[in-house]
Formats: C-alpha cells, structure tokens, sequence
C-alpha cells in the first residue's frame, strides 16, 4: 500500500508520501510516489500517488508525453490547461484510461488493478487547488471545512489531522501534522515505508517552496518521533479515568 | 461497522465494543455487541462481535441454545467444554455455519455475508486466554508479544494501543488505553457510535468484575475525552519539527 496526505490552507499547501511499493510481503521496493510539473512563477502542479505502482507509472508517464508532445493543447496538457479543474479533469481521464486498460489485462487472472491520487497546484492567476482522483477519474475537492485529502492506508493518520489541521493552520504545524500522521501509519502498518517525500507550495508563490527526501536514518524525522512518543506516553500517564 | 478491542494482561482481561449498527448511512441502530457467559468463579467467557448482524446475533442464540439444551455436552457448549481453546472452536465453527448459511441466501442478490469476533475469558483452573476468531471460524490467539485483538474498524484506533499497550500494564491503564483508542476512532469514522460496553475481568476470578454501559452523555467518558484532546494538542504544539 501506501499512504499520502495533502493539506490546503490559508498559507499554501503541504504534501507528504511514502515510498514503499509491494508485490506481496515478499517483494518490497522503494518508488517515487510524488511528481512535481512546474514552470516557476507560472504554474506548479504536484501528484502523489496511490495504487498499483503499473498504473501509476504510467499515467505519470503519459502525462509528461502529454506535456511534450509538440501538438499539445490545454486540453491534453496539465501545463497548459487554462485552471486546475481541467487540469483535474486532464489526469482524471488519463487515470481511468490507464487503469482500465491494465484492469482489461488483468481480468484474464481474475484480478483487477485500482489506483488514486491527489492533484494540488496553482497557476499564475488562478486559485490554489487540490483535488482527490478516484480510479474512475472523478474527483473532490479539499475545501474550508475538510482542507486535508489522503489517499491509501488513511486510517492509521487521520486522527491526528482530525485534531489539529484547520485552514488557518501555518505551513510549519501543518508540516509536522503530516510527518506525525505519517509516523502513526509507519508504526502501525508495515505496507507504508520510509523515505518519505515533502514538498511545500506557499499561496500565490507558484513555485515548490521546498521539497525534500526524508530518508530512513533522518536524524530530525527520529528525533521528532520520539519526542511525540515520549509526549503521547506522558499525556496518557496524565489523563484520568 | 464497529469496533471491539480485547487486552490480554498480566492482570486480566479488558474488553471494549461500541454498539452501532447500520444497514447503509440512513439505518443506523443500536444493538449491543458484548455477551457475557459466566458461572462465577467457576468459569468466564466474554464475545464481543462485527460484521453482519444478521450472523452475529443467529450465531450467539445458537450458542446459548446449545448451552441450555438438556443434552448438551464437552462438544458443544461453550460452558461446558474443557478448554478456552475447545470454546474457541465451538464459536468458531457456529460463526462458519452460520455465516455460510447467511451467504448462501445472499448470493442469490449477489451479496455476501461477514462477521468476525473476540472471545476472552477463563475456566477454573486454566488458562486465561483470548481469541479472534475470523469469518471462516478459524482464529489466533493473543500472545504476550501482541497482548491486544481488534475487529471492525481497527485503524483509527491502533497507533495508541501500538503506544502503550504491554502485558504488565495494569488494568486501569488499560481500560484508559481501550477508551482513548475508542475515541479517535469514534471521531473518524460515522459507523462506529456511543453507547460503549466495557468489561473487566481480573485474572483467576472466573468472574466478570466489573461491566458498564458507557451512554452518549457520560460525564467520566466527555472529561476523559476532552482531556485527551488537549493533551494531544498541547503535545503537538511541544514537539518541534
């Protein structure tokens, strides 16, 4: 599995996802599951991703083609599709292609293949967006009241981000809200697995402001943990019954 | 769905279940998921039950049925068989009979049938042992390495458990533990809902100790909530990133 969580607040948005893939318990790898198209200024757009590692590859893969192709227009390139909305509706499409031409594939097996992301950015102009892509290429949207998405194993997390994140929280809460959501799932599931990948795109920057590999000895990223640890322990020792 | 949550301690037992049941989001009910078996001091047995209602609650009658059936026998009733472990089959293979019946009724609307449960207790003289015994009726059995056993909807409310959850904490710990992580999962997830049974049951007693219905308004339940809010959001603005 995988777990990936974007925020959309009054400041900008923040984005987090692990790297594990696997087929099986037994065949574990370590794969990119966050994309950055950008044209600073411009235009930024990040994906994460979730789901069979065979479909999102390749409608990542499509997308870039999509961007280069000589031909393209705003309607088949996320770079040049003139809001967010279309360029929700550009990866949507290409999602529900992609994973129903291998789902067709796998079908001779009897089994299928799923996949979802999260589509956050903001063009030069525009609002600053974030949508969830479901497999069959509809989508939702983050908004005031629910200003966090989170695609596959969402549970574990989704406390934490229950308790603290709101619109008006700031991009260094909200960084560690994520880190924390995601060291809860790392703890308690062993599909989701380190390094990790954040980026951070503040309000009307158009640009990725930071962007960066968490790797498994990150000495901040423990350091964290345990103090949240050691927190979380004392706050139990502290309520009563 | 629901969650239940059973701890296996030096100590005793701790047992937890919500009582919400739906048939789809606009059929909520409340039915209790908590049974309790009990000869006192000769022998304890506590189930508490997800999954579909229509199995749950056939399969806890015919436990009882064949409890009071005048040729009941070692084989058959759970207050009578000479092991946890002979009442863990017993349930286990009413749970597969009767889930098999229900899904065989159901595949004709191309549905299917589900449920799963936790039994816990000790008869004079063994072992105080617990077990979760899957839709199939076959089951694990709680270990001092993992002192704990969910069902239904056992994300939300891991990562506490995973926290501070070991076979020597003490019983009232415990039962702080199973609250707090019924809490967070109460706060994500619309399918699990008050009121809460709660179970305790010392080790070698042989007897409930005590059992407590915990309503939507309970004072204790809101202050102890509250305060772990609180506590969770001062821990996080503590932690630095």
């Amino acid at each position: 599995m995988t777990y990936c969580v974007g925020l959309l607040l009054n400041e900008g948005i923040v984005l987090l996802s692990d790297t594990r893939t696997n087929a099986g318990l037994d065949n574990i790898a370590t794969y990119r599951k966050m994309f950055i198209f950008e044209e600073p200024g411009e235009r930024v757009i990040a994906i994460v991703t979730a789901g069979s590692l065979s479909v999102t590859q390749t409608a990542i893969a499509e997308l870039r083609e999509a961007i280069e192709d000589p031909e393209a227009g705003p309607d088949s390139s996320i770079m040049m599709a003139p809001t967010m909305l279309s360029v929700a509706e550009i990866v949507g499409d290409t999602l529900a292609r992609v994973r129903q031409t291998v789902d067709d594939k796998l079908a001779a097996m009897r089994q299928g293949a799923s996949a979802s992301m999260i589509v956050a950015g903001q063009r030069k102009g525009g609002e600053m967006r974030m949508f969830l892509i479901y497999p069959e290429g509809n989508f939702i949207e983050a908004t005031d009241d629910t200003p966090f998405l989170q695609i596959g194993e969402h549970k574990y997390g989704k406390p934490i981000l229950d308790r603290v994140v709101r619109p008006e929280t700031s991009l260094a809460d909200a960084q560690k809200a994520v880190l924390l959501s995601m060291d809860s799932t790392l703890r308690s599931n062993l599909s989701v697995g380190m390094p990790l990948d954040l980026a951070v795109i503040h309000r009307d920057a158009c640009r990725i402001d930071s962007q960066r590999r968490i790797e498994a000895g990150d000495a901040d990223f423990a350091r964290m943990s345990a103090a949240w640890s050691k927190a979380l322990r004392d706050s139990f020792a502290k309520v009563k019954l």
